[in-house]
């Protein structure tokens, strides 16, 4: 009731907090402070309008883009500008595919009156068709051991299409993706092997619309590359419906994409310096590179502006944390990684202590709470913080993923962390033309921006 | 790690669960059955295209129109064809309040250089205005207190305009709204008192958007009535801002609406007899009017349709429920209440034995858990089936508000029960012309109404 009492009657800013001389209990005191972060962002949060300047003015950038560049110089402005103590860049080549022209998959059936337009998106990383496209049948797959049973009589000179949907009965959308990818991943290289000359998809959604999505690819060396794409939902439902009426059926494939050299790219890093451990890093991020469609705002600008908001949070309410915090927008999340990859070489170059690091990559929905992922960091700590965050409705502490960009910094001994947002909505706009600014709702993006800090907060204070 | 095993194995069907001759332990059990209830909502659910078909062929259905009456002949016909074991009417009388032409409402000030429209929508209950309009000063205010200050002196004339919005703080919206709803209900009331001739209200959600939200709003007998509508966030903060520029500006409001005589309308129900303790009944309800706007998808044709879903899925899963289960299209919830009247007064008059009812009427939102409200039911055993929730991120099981539909039920010893969906969007929508099928989700739909039929088959199976 005490506890109540005191949440209620609570002060906004941290200088008004300071006047309170009763002796409280550390728990309560951590309470207030946690309740403090929250109402400063639902109030005067910067993540809407920042995001909307990612999402609006830059848009999509993937890797190597000019765009990405973008991106790089301005967020570093705007971490200057908020103030943060040390704003400054870590240089790392990145891959540039390129997709060239709009490309192309034509249905033509007997069984149809007209050819048939079904839209496409290359997957990142594929080979373009040649420039007359593909003309082939195609070969429905929705096991692997069917490539096998098919063998090469069944499969050379085809296009195989990948049909295999999510689970929707998971109730974690990230499961039911984890379970898909793999056709969207290993596909091409798969199929090559028996032959095949073109490789489609099936979106990688529970959502059945006609939105293609694209998203990573790698081939099998061993075999020849093929070009990949993927196809909607509803085409993908269509197209398997007509190859029973008329396994004949014959797809056109054209696409333009193709890598050009690697090009110099940056992580972009914002730093509070600790004030009793500025040795041990706290580092909270997301990615900056996004696919090359849509507005890359749910994948993954709001990770990043969310992050920077963490740290800009911490400034505005005068909170000096006692370990140092980094905001990170990592470079090339999407294909290849290469941000992260670099951000771990030089923490073990420069000898860092990162205790703890925080993925945002899950999307800007209402906050469900943390996953973690560790080998050898106790978790007890971080699981009595869970009943700070029942009231905000944000308690989920569960063992799982983290991030992409920080899943190596386990290695040296740091508790990595990801951000779980609401999953039921996130791969209906995934990797889309319509991941744009205006599926963010400002409550759920500002409530995420406050459980980061709010966690940061907590790592920052009492460290692991 | 068995029951893991067991739910993975679990087969999707009851008849194939039937077979399972194991001696399982009593939770495991249960926790198939649920699992079963899932995971068949997720793969064959027809709550999608029913609500599709409630929003998109009868559309927005306000007390007393012919598309409440469609409504209501839909929904029979609907569990009819389900094959419910019953499907019958309860006569009300209810009130039928028309908006008559487009509302309008102008702003004058010298300030500015033209005439400015205002969105607004008059709200439900209000006169109308004089044939030409009214034209007044406009005095703001954002504390109830206020009118008292002001007095007859500052108000008599004048358009009251009530612009205190929500708490952006508060985790639950509907904790902002209950705080702010007050001046949309009594509003007109209290400042016709000191001689207003109008009332403006700014709309209630935490958005800040060009949409105006109606809704209820009641006299005060002791004073003329005088015309209320709401105005957009965006409007509210518009006005406030050329107030401050311009004390003496004006606005013109012109409202076509009003009260025609009562008409004969229904509560739609559908029910499953209970096998053994067919006397004791499990409501399950939404309401089926909505406002005159918009095409109530969210609000509420979702909790319609999930109620009737969860007697489908009993059916489909060949469930024979222990108790009787009603699925209970409640009429007149949003402007008199009078259907949820009826269903009290003839519970009381039949003496039913009313166990538990639950209502959905907080959208079709990813499911957080259930909320409950009792005078005299133990709840331990309800708090007992929380952890079967767990795994479904649907189980905050807390004290809280029921549904306005089925509260009265309390009375008579019945546990009633509000499904909780994430809070966060609703009022994005909440009464407005965007609460359209297009905002819903197909995945959350389903979750809801997966939720529903869980915690109604164990309420089926044990009682309380």
């Amino acid at each position: 009731m005490k506890k109540i009492l005191l949440v209620l009657l609570l002060p906004c800013t941290l200088s008004a907090q300071v006047k309170l001389k009763v002796e409280l209990r550390p728990d309560i005191k951590d309470s207030i402070m946690l309740a403090s972060i929250f109402k400063y962002e639902m109030t005067k949060g910067h993540v809407y309008k920042d995001l909307e300047y990612l999402s609006k003015k830059i848009g999509h950038r993937i890797s190597g883009s000019e765009m990405a560049q973008k991106a790089v110089d301005w967020t570093y402005k705007l971490m200057k500008d908020y103030g943060f103590d040390t704003v400054y860049l870590q240089e790392c080549m990145v891959p540039k595919w390129v997709r060239g022209k709009k490309e192309s998959c034509v249905m033509h059936s007997q069984k149809l009156k007209d050819q048939m337009d079904m839209p496409i998106l290359a997957l990142g990383g594929s080979i373009s068709t040649p420039e007359n496209g593909i003309l082939a049948e195609v070969v429905e797959i929705t096991a692997w051991e069917q490539l096998a049973q098919l063998g090469e009589k069944g499969i050379k000179g085809k296009i195989v299409f990948y049909n295999r949907p999510f689970d929707n009965t998971l109730v974690s959308t990230f499961s039911a993706y984890g379970k898909a990818v793999d056709q969207r991943y290993a596909g091409a290289g798969r199929a090559s092997k028996y032959g095949a000359i073109g490789m489609l998809v099936r979106s990688m959604t529970t959502a059945i619309d006609e939105n293609p999505h694209t998203g990573g690819m790698a081939y099998n060396d061993s075999f020849p590359k093929i070009p990949g794409a993927a196809i909607s939902t509803k085409s993908a439902e269509f197209l398997s419906k007509q190859l029973k009426n008329d396994p004949k059926l014959q797809v056109t494939m054209k696409m333009w994409c193709k890598f050009e050299p690697d090009v110099k790219s940056y992580n972009v890093i914002g730093e509070l310096r600790g004030t009793e451990f500025p040795g041990e890093i706290i580092t909270v991020g997301g990615h900056l590179d996004s696919w090359d469609v849509g507005e890359g705002s749910h994948d993954d600008g709001a990770g990043c502006i969310q992050s920077v908001e963490v740290l800009r949070i911490f400034k505005e309410l005068g909170i000096k944390p006692k370990r140092t915090i980094r905001a990170v927008m990592f470079m090339n999340e999407e294909n290849g990684g290469r941000g992260g990859d670099k951000y771990y070489e030089l923490a073990v170059k420069l000898k860092e202590k990162h205790i703890a690091a925080i993925e945002s990559d899950r999307g800007a929905f209402t906050p469900r709470g943390f996953t973690y992922d560790t080998i050898d960091v106790r978790v007890d700590k971080f699981m009595s913080w869970k009943k700070y965050f029942t009231p905000y409705m944000m308690d989920r502490f569960e063992s799982g993923g983290s991030g992409a960009d920080i899943g190596d910094l386990k290695k040296i001994g740091c508790f990595t962390i990801g951000y779980y947002p609401d999953p039921q909505r996130y791969f209906d706009l995934h990797h889309t033309q319509i991941d744009t600014f205006d599926k963010i709702n400002k409550r759920e993006l500002e409530m995420g921006a406050a459980a980061m800090a709010m966690l940061t907060w907590l790592l920052s204070e009492y460290g692991l």
